[in-house]
């Protein structure tokens, strides 16, 4: 299910206080081994004093196996005190999603997957509901209903964990989930716990948003994907977009041009976020798009 | 300053209960006099049980004066417990603008009434500051500085009101003014009284919306063109729009993509109005763009 | 399959020389049965002195039949030289879908036809290549595989013509079918034979769009869903997008990219139509939009 | 005029032939000599082979004068055959603005200029009509009257090219100029003559596009904001946009909506430009934004 037309790449991926030099540093770091970047992109903010880097790294160009690069590169980082992360692309993350009675988002990413646009593995699906096995099955994908009574949160939350663990997920995705996540599982998962909001935040908070955009009679809604924190809604936001609704629509019209923008934006977060393009730093991200 | 290439015309603007054959009753009230329509439509809120209708009618074509029709129509209006007004659009509406120290809406607006494309007479500019008034007095409007100090907010008022009335305004536009009406003004101008608001309302209500967009780290920021009432930032909106931004914009960059996104709301939003084409009825509006 | 939520009605689409007092005479007839109007929407062309008209009529509150109205209907369409159409909306078109290889568009209108997004049957997807069968069969959907090779193509295209033909087809989209049509089957499906072509057209007709879009440097790309003629691309648009792109961009960048805007175009524009929202005059379409 | 709150900087622009280490070099050349990035940009055309960068060096931070970064820089600009250039940001580029009778563009750019938003000078206006005098006179800038008629071209732009000689104009921007421009001009501006085109180019070249478009039935028009070559409407595309439309506009909605599109797309254009934002390379354009 790769990409599998790219060539085989690293993706290097730094943060860390801002100084005259790092990219001079990386950058020769790299040079020095032969590396040849396919892509590459840093940004200060200055006010912060922080620096963000993503470097994509030709793995065919290098003269070091990854192992000695990550082993040399550590003292580099250390020198600049770098949080820093370095993936081979072709190990693709496992990512696990999670529905509930809506389908639009699951089938809009099982069918970019499947037709390779998506790259990673989605060992499985879960849901608080049978609806969408077939569909999830028929992918070829695991399907585990795990029902959320009202009064069985906290047993149903420790089989969904104990799903995601035994399937060694990197992420976890919401796909209009619709519950909320426990704190455990939003510390566990911090930076790597995708949620699609159907509206344009920090507008309609929480519950019912098209009812109330419909109720305050905007000319636009959104969505928004964002990590999730113990913050309801409030956590980094990674990609938003609206569309144009009028006074013709109703709120059955709102639901069904929300559903377009929600799998858009959130299949966009999610791809930039399997390619390391987000950077989250205290509730902001940095997202580099080429 | 008019728009003299579209022929003479009359708008006719509707809202009343749904009932079946309002459409009936009053296309055929101007066909019945040869009024042929230039623009119509109409629209039911089928949950709220509420019609709302729009016609251009073309003068030319019309048997009957202006005066007459208007005579004849009220007891067909009466009939079916109408809202309605009848605007000969040949008399153009007057605006008076309010303007702070950003010129940036307050320069559209003025060229695009310069070049004909806005409809209206515009008596005079009002401004708590004098950096506008070359500006505004190049085009031949009479400006008035009318400082708003923070201890006599009462009397500046008082004296803004007087201007507007003066001059007899129709419409009174709010193009970054930046200072709070008192309820009075609100309540005289009732869904005359417009503003732009520079964020994508609800998010961002009230002071420094470009601050609190930068913070909460959002990828598009908007404007809002609304009516004030007398609750801040909750009035009906006109319309809105937004921008794409990300994580190298900083607060000076939002300021200024966030400018362009303000000027063309306002200046739709005053067109729509001028044109008749919103009607407010609770806390929203029926825009009717052909 | 169809949208079980909205009431039963008819949409009775109208065009026909302008005349003063179409309106009112259409809107008296509907009302004269007490038919209430869910939805109305007309247009003049005052260049070319036509009218256009849709109305959507609740089916309950009519107190009479189908035939009846149709029947009392057509006097009064003769005497306004009206080209007409009354559909009853639970009788859902038939539509068959054409495709090639490429999943996106198929995989998108087979989603919001199984979630009931999009009222209509699907007797039977045809393609030229076996690939997207297990797809369209897991939705319950029949499949030919209807081979087009280079020099068999009349035999192809009357296997094609046969299906079409014995599934009654009121519509056959062309979701990335990425064959030329002959031109029995643009005359037979006059209007009713819509393709997606994956520009934004007049912008690079005919092959390879987006390596000409490449090649051209343009810094949107887009997509067209329109009415096939004989003349390759040149058809009555009903509905145009586009999206924005950059030098980082490579061909396979515009082509993932493109997906996305092909697959909203095609299936707007099939909404549109399955709605008989599109009203096709020359070369040109009006599009009801509420 | 210039933005003044933004620090003294150094613009440099490079591109040369693609190779490991570029960016390595580059980056240790500008950190040995303390200088700090504000913005830095690269991308690599694989398909070509070629390397572009852009720098925004803080000039506080360097230790040495830019006389001497520019001296030193050219040895290692040479190793790598790279095309350079370095820019001093305070020294504002000066802008000679072409218009004929439309008044937007102009107004747009003169507002934006005036109000510091876009760092250059305006030594004057050149225009083939007297309407626009007033309005440049008012901004402080001297207006120049060359009539172009029909049978007097070539001495008419041999007075145009005298007027930008004498003004030592680093570019020349023709906002709605509708005239045809000498090869010459073109040869001796390449890269630095600006065109807005009325349309969404590649559609619609040459004369009356909104007449093309209206005929066409597009459902987005749109601007186009291009280098001008010898070759009319054919040069590398800077910036483009578009706005929705449908069946209701007439041509003349056409074109009052179109204004909109032109003077932003062209004003983007021109901000890109002036902030070395472009570097062309054959009939395309690397558009580096943030």
């Amino acid at each position: 299910m790769a990409n599998s037309i790219r060539p085989a790449s690293f993706t290097l991926v730094i943060s860390c206080p801002d100084k005259v030099g790092i990219v001079a540093a990386v950058s020769s770091f790299v040079a020095a081994r032969s590396g040849s970047l396919l892509e590459s992109n840093h940004h200060t903010d200055v006010e912060q004093g922080w620096f963000y880097m993503r470097n994509v790294i030709s793995a065919a160009s290098l003269e070091v196996s990854l192992e000695q690069f990550r082993s040399e590169f550590s003292s580099l980082a250390a020198s600049f005190a770098m949080q820093w992360q370095l993936r081979d692309n072709s190990n693709l993350q496992s990512v696990v999603i999670m529905a509930s009675h809506a389908s639009h988002c699951l089938a809009d990413i099982l069918h970019r997957w499947q037709s390779g646009e998506l790259a990673c593995q989605i060992p499985c699906v879960i849901s608080n509901h049978e609806n969408l096995r077939s569909m999830v099955e028929w992918h070829g994908i695991p399907f585990h209903y795990v029902a959320v009574p009202r009064e069985e949160k906290s047993e149903a939350f420790a089989r969904v964990t104990d799903i995601i663990s035994q399937h060694q997920a990197n992420t976890v995705v919401l796909a209009r989930y619709m519950q909320i996540i426990p704190p455990s599982l939003c510390e566990e998962f911090s930076g790597r716990l995708i949620n699609i909001h159907h509206s344009f935040l920090p507008s309609f908070v929480g519950a019912n948003p098209y009812q109330k955009a419909y109720e305050r009679g905007v000319k636009l809604i959104g969505a928004t994907c964002h990590y999730v924190t113990q913050e309801l809604d409030e956590g980094p936001i990674i990609e938003q977009d609206v569309i144009r609704v009028n006074h013709s629509c109703d709120k059955e019209d709102l639901v069904r041009l929300g559903r377009d923008v929600e799998q858009s934006v959130l299949s966009r977060g999610l791809r930039y976020h399997l390619e390391d393009r987000v950077i989250v730093r205290g509730n902001k991200t940095v997202v580099f798009l080429s």
